[in-house]
């Protein structure tokens, strides 16, 4: 007999495990609630559209349910919300929003695609402040955006440094609004490391955009006219928008007995099977594993989704599949900037106890003759003795995301840090240097792991210096002109051969350049003078 | 006691043996012989500085031998040539080329890397043509960007499609300087198929080059100011580039006795060295196995080069190491478009009777929804049955060497084509999509192995109209009215479902749609209905 199929949730994770399911099976009986007006739209465009740069509201919306029940026969009901399962008669409980009925709908199998709600915490003054705004929908959407569009504020506050909260703050002053963004962490995008954030504070800075960092909202005063900060500051503004993070939407799940994680996150098998085998469920819902630790985790993306949706399709239909965790590869547009990134961070490293390397590096994002190259910061985490990729990350104006899904890849095909110097990568002046920036992590990842170099981090100098160590910077006199480590004294690096007598071998030697290689250089020259020397990472431009 | 390594050949894998020799090894001594004025320069980068694209010369010198020498205390000795090795007492001779004076060096070690040499054919009339240039050095390049400052020639043929020869033309074009570009094969870019290579022909055209291909040069007239082609054509031009290849500079290495490959490649264990353990040899000097099918090959890249000189810098030193054989990963910028590509083409995979499929993609380079997206005419090749991927190739106008990188890291990752549906790759409007180009080669790749599709290819189409078969463009009606294949039914994918009485069921069904995935769809409603099915790779565009 035809199985019967529930879906809720009509976009990424929904929509996609529709289509596959019936691509697979012409015969199921496939019904999709989803109880806002629209099914299959980008919700990752939102922010763009209110900016201005994508121009089209219909741009947004990938598929009608028109369209979309035409070319795959699917009983598609918007403005349907699934009000509850009943597992023991295999059944669901629908509001017909419209006409506010409720009814039952049978089924062999759930796929549970409800998605993440925007966090609205019980902040003063937070209900009476008519405009804030949260962004996940397409009405969402059309409020803020006509809010703009009509009411024209000055000057907005955002909520949240995570990547819908910058994307937000980008848009908006696109929009000619002055943007305040206000975030508790000492760092905006939490998936990288402070160093590496630090980059994009600047550049926002520099655009204009009031950063705010290590405070939080306190209350909200006169109607959302003023937000007062648990710093004491108060900002005055026209428009607000929370974006704090998400929070799965767990309600049925949990009115139905499923089993939850400790996030709140519906708990799966690899087979996205629920605790229950008959419902499914899959997306920001759902807590998955980390793929590099292996722990429970909430990565609310929209690759993940989909794929979780094709899987779950493959499952009902008796195509075995496994879903075998997120890494959380992410990329972010922040002004003319790019962070992208993958794995897991060095905040996270060093909180699970792993014993870890960092690298970093500022290699050009082209060979550097060739017109247009820009420096991309790349961070390389990886495991201390097996070399193990444990994560990236990578900022700059170009390239940067090329090569985070290289390293991805790279994880994915369980190579080493180490075997990343052997990557044959695309190479013409225009695109890329004869030793691709990834090739470069290998280099380095290879010299540390065979002990040829050794480093110290940008965060041990204040240490290092209190410990009354050398500290030699290598590069030329002109280069110190533009800034130096207090401390350090100078010798550049074509003249340390011939300086080796003024340095005492009694004691560590710490080195550092401008980006990490002359220092490398350095390093091996007086290690192989009998010195014991370890070499800035990244160089004074990661310590700035 | 020290070794002593002498290099021959200064330039990409020669420079960089040298600087890792001596970061290896402070106490070796070594001398690296150059017989041109300069070392370490961006070869990659000559058409470039033609076209005015790279303005300062001296941007293409990446290192001067004083700072090499200084930074890396190394002999550097350019303007000398290294004209014979003695095995016997381990020497070589060397000339002086600015005192033609000869001399004796002794060594432990060599390393060769000489490079390759425009190839130079006996065409009657060349050596008369003085206004014909090969391109590969520095003196090359100042010589061919003199005639064009000064002689400003109207008119230039360039002799040869591969990537030097196109990026010739299209500096040249940059010059304001009529350009026509012959090729002998059907086609530009060997390491590229013939419909790949079709999307770079019309992008010429466009750009104004004219292109003519299956023809070769028979004579030249006139001083060079005539091009007499086989087919009878003759070409009038002020300027001619020769660039149909390059061989191996195996000179030195015959007369020493060192075993050669079939091509004239020196042979190198996977160590790096030649038949006389003591000489290494790497570069385009050398055969190298081809990844993908083990096969003897000269691949002349760069990024093989400098890995190369890496790794036998480390041999020499102790640090044994092996290079593991050559993808051919490779990008070039032809005006606004990028070509990449990795692995094997079916052309080769064809001669070697590999048991392959073929899939044909044209995925946007980001979100539609977001503007700026472009089609990437992509093309993945792996083996039937185990699904190991053997090659790919990109054509588009953005995003196009990410993919081909991701594609050939996954190779070294030992991933399959249907492994490439899991990647993890970083996602946002502005970049991919939630289903990467990548990923959908991998669901497509999986549902062919799996047997969920069967599809046929641009080239069968006129033997299956011959016999006879049912053609079906599911396309909507409006699509055909710019153009469609002659033969073929319309029955768009909307209405498949009501109008299968019209379909006969006692033959194979062909159908197609623009780009593949409709008819996928449509092909995996008509399977389920009992027909046999297959659906156009790659659609209408690739046929086109
Ligand atoms: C502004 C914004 C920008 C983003 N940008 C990116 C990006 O650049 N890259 C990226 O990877 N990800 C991005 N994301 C995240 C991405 O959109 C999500 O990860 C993805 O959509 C999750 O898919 P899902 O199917 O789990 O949930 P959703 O796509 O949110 O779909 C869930 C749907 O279920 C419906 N629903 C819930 N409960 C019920 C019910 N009981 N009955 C009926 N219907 C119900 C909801 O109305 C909703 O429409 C962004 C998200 C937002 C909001
Ligand atoms: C115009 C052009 C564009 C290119 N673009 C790209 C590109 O975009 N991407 C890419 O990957 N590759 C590109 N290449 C190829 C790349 O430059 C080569 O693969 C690479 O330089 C090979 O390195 P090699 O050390 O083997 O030889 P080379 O870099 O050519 O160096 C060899 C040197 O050895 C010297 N020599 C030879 N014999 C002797 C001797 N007996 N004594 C002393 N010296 C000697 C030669 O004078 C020469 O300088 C390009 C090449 C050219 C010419
Ligand atoms: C629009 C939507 C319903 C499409 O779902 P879909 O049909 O699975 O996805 P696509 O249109 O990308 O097509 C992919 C399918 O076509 C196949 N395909 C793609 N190109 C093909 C080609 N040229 N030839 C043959 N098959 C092709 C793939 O194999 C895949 O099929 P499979 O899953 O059966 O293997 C769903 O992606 C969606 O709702 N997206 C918008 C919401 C969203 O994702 N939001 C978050 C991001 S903003
Ligand atoms: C210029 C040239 C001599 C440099 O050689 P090189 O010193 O080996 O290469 P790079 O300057 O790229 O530096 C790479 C080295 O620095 C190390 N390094 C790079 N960045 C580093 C950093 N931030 N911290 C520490 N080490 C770093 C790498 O590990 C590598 O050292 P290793 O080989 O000992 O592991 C050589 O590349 C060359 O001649 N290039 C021009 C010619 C050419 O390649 N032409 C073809 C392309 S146009
Ligand atoms: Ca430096
Ligand atoms: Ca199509």
């Amino acid at each position: 007999m035809a199985k019967k199929i529930l879906i809720v949730g009509g976009v990424a994770g929904g929509a996609t495990t529709a289509a596959r399911l019936r691509r697979l099976d012409e015969k199921a009986e496939i019904v999709l609630f989803e109880r806002g007006e629209y099914i299959s739209f980008a919700n990752c465009g939102l922010p763009y559209y209110i900016g201005g740069i994508i121009e089209e509201r219909d741009a947004l919306l990938v598929q009608t349910p028109e369209d979309m029940s035409r070319k795959f026969n699917i009983d598609i009901r918007v403005f349907n919300e699934v009000t509850k399962i009943n597992r023991e008669d295999k059944s669901v409980t629908v509001k017909n929003l419209k006409t506010e009925e409720l009814y039952q709908e049978s089924y062999d199998y759930i796929v549970l695609s409800p998605g993440a709600n925007p966090i609205f915490p019980p902040i003063p003054g937070i209900n009476e402040a008519d405009n804030l705004f949260t962004l996940r929908s397409i009405p969402d959407t059309d409020r803020i955006k006509d809010y703009v569009d009509n009411r024209k504020p000055k000057a907005a506050i955002v909520i949240g440094g995570g990547f819908i909260g910058i994307e937000m703050a980008e848009n908006l002053h696109y929009r000619g609004i002055e943007v305040t963004l206000v975030e508790m962490a000492n760092q905006i995008m939490a998936p990288i490391d402070y160093e590496m954030a630090a980059i994009l504070h600047n550049h926002l800075r520099d655009k204009g955009v009031q950063l705010i960092l290590e405070d939080g909202v306190k209350a909200f005063e006169d109607s959302g006219k003023k937000v007062l900060l648990q710093s004491g500051k108060a900002v005055s503004i026209d428009l607000i928008i929370l974006a704090i993070g998400v929070k799965p939407e767990n309600q049925l799940a949990k009115e139905a007995g499923l089993a939850l994680g400790e996030k709140g996150g519906i708990l799966t098998n690899p087979y996205l099977e629920t605790s229950d085998p008959a419902i499914y469920a899959i997306g920001d819902a759902i807590e998955i594993n980390d793929y590099i630790n292996g722990n429970p985790a909430m990565i609310p993306l929209a690759g993940p989704a989909n794929k979780q949706g094709r899987i779950a399709a493959n499952n009902i239909i008796g195509k075995r599949e496994t879903y075998s965790g997120t890494l959380g590869t992410a990329v972010a547009k922040i002004f003319d900037m790019t962070v992208a990134s993958t794995g897991n961070n060095e905040r996270t490293l060093k909180q699970l106890g792993v014993n870890y390397q960092a690298i970093h590096l500022h290699p050009g994002s082209h060979a550097g003759y060739y017109p247009g190259a820009f420096p991309i910061s790349m961070k390389l985490l990886f495991e201390s003795n097996s070399g193990k990729i444990l994560g990236a990350q990578a900022v700059g104006h170009k390239g940067v995301e090329k090569r985070i899904d290289v390293i991805a890849t790279a994880i994915k095909g369980n190579l080493t840090a180490v075997d990343l110097k052997e990557l044959e990568l695309s190479y013409a002046p225009p695109f890329s240097s004869a030793k691709d920036p990834v090739n470069m992590l290998g280099f380095v990842a290879a010299n540390i792991l065979e002990g040829l170099t050794d480093t110290f981090q940008w965060y041990e100098i204040k240490d290092i210096l209190q410990a009354d160590a050398l500290l030699i910077d290598v590069r030329d006199e002109i280069e110190r002109d533009l800034g130096y480590i207090d401390g350090s004294i100078n010798i550049p690096l074509g003249e340390l051969r011939n300086r080796l007598p003024e340095i005492p071998k009694n004691k560590t030697i710490y080195v550092y350049c401008q980006v990490g290689i002359r220092g490398y250089i350095a390093a091996r020259i007086l290690m192989q003078e009998g010195y014991k020397v370890k070499n800035l990472d990244g160089g004074y431009k990661t310590y700035q």
